[in-house]
């Protein structure tokens, strides 16, 4: 988004907010594989060309205002789109196949991004950490949980959406002047261009894979843009 | 559970916090409602006798530690029990037909409990307010931001479990020494047997319904129990 320009200097923070799913832990990958294991299980219903990824996701934006985000609502839409794509002909033996994906994607063990572990133990030396993570409530404390990384972060908040408006009062309860904390995280939309708008800071590294709902087109404000959460502790330690 | 006892003299806190589902406003009656729909719409493919509720409370039971609590969980229990009962033999327009109720719950308008605005507003005139709710983070928040009552409570708290740490950790949050908070709720296993055992004080205001899972045989504490919120309100501001 802002081209190979030279970094600007890091600000002088206290508090450093980090993003969880695709910023900590690889997360967005898994739901393309389960994507893509959506399709192979309702194939033999489903007329050849549809596109299912993108019915899918149509399923999920229309469900967005009742379910959230998270593994459940995504679970669900895919029944729904099941359902509607096969014209109500898929088998319910089908059904409980992706019943089972939806708990294997619930299950599935935590994977860090390389190099993660020890970006956050040099990021706690100097900074008060927060994890703020949108989605399921419980799957994400669970995730944390198992992430090991429990020790190095002062708090978690799960949030179901990120705005402005939630992005003040995270930094309203952890209690510093908004130009003292910076938010790290893969998605534009989500986690540069609000906390920037909240009188903050943000950093963007972006994952290999973006969800299309986060996708930002053309973003209004210039951030800096770093390969991995190594490079990030690397600038903002060495302001 | 106590009997028909005098009540204790209230005690002097600071700080009360509010169950939300089935003590704020009606849940499990929607939840019940909802089961018996369930049993209806999978009846052409279930063995006579065979009973739907508590074969659906098992799936529940089963899925906790993958789903957590609230409607998103619930529906795919439905499914999954749908599908098992009938031995795969249940439609898919059956298992739309669930889904649809499933949104149905979800987008439900926050129905309060006889008395409960007038009273959280004289609760409000002496204390500070917390509402400490459990289940899914989205809808919890939505149902808040319908209930009409945000501007009377300080703090919503949507936390996973409702188990000692967990109000540890929401006394600490709030900022207050666990003798000046007290939790009012309908749930004696979730509402008043953890926040007594973290150092805090409790109240039972039982609902018409008590879900299974929530179910106490013995209390080893006494604690009062109040029919009502105003009724509690009443207690509280009286002392």
């Amino acid at each position: 988004v802002t081209g190979p320009e030279p970094l600007p200097p890091a600000p002088d923070v206290e508090v450093i907010g980090l993003d969880a799913d695709d910023t900590l832990w690889h997360n967005e990958s898994f739901y393309a594989d389960a994507g893509a294991t959506f399709a192979e299980i309702i194939a033999p219903w489903i007329p050849d060309g549809e596109d299912v990824a993108s019915r899918h996701y149509e399923t999920e934006r229309r469900n967005l205002e009742l379910f959230g985000y998270g593994a459940k609502g995504f679970t669900l839409s895919m029944i729904e789109t099941a359902i509607e794509l096969s014209g109500g002909r898929v088998s319910s033996a089908a059904i409980g196949e992706l019943l089972a994906l939806g708990k294997r994607m619930l299950a599935h063990p935590v994977d860090l991004l390389d190099g993660v572990r020890e970006a956050v133990e040099r990021l706690a030396e100097h900074h008060r950490l927060v994890v703020v993570t949108k989605g399921d409530l419980f799957h994400q404390e669970q995730k944390f949980a198992a992430s090991g990384l429990d020790a190095l972060v002062d708090r978690v908040e799960v949030v179901s959406e990120k705005d402005v408006r939630t992005y003040r009062s995270v930094i309203g309860r952890v209690g510093v002047d908004p130009s003292r904390f910076l938010m790290v995280g893969n998605s534009v939309r989500s986690d540069v261009l609000p906390p920037i708008e909240a009188g903050g800071h943000a950093a963007h590294v972006p994952y290999e894979i973006t969800w299309v709902h986060e996708h930002v087109d053309d973003a209004p404000v210039a951030f800096p843009v770093l390969p991995s959460l190594s490079a990030f502790a690397d600038w903002i330690t060495t302001r």
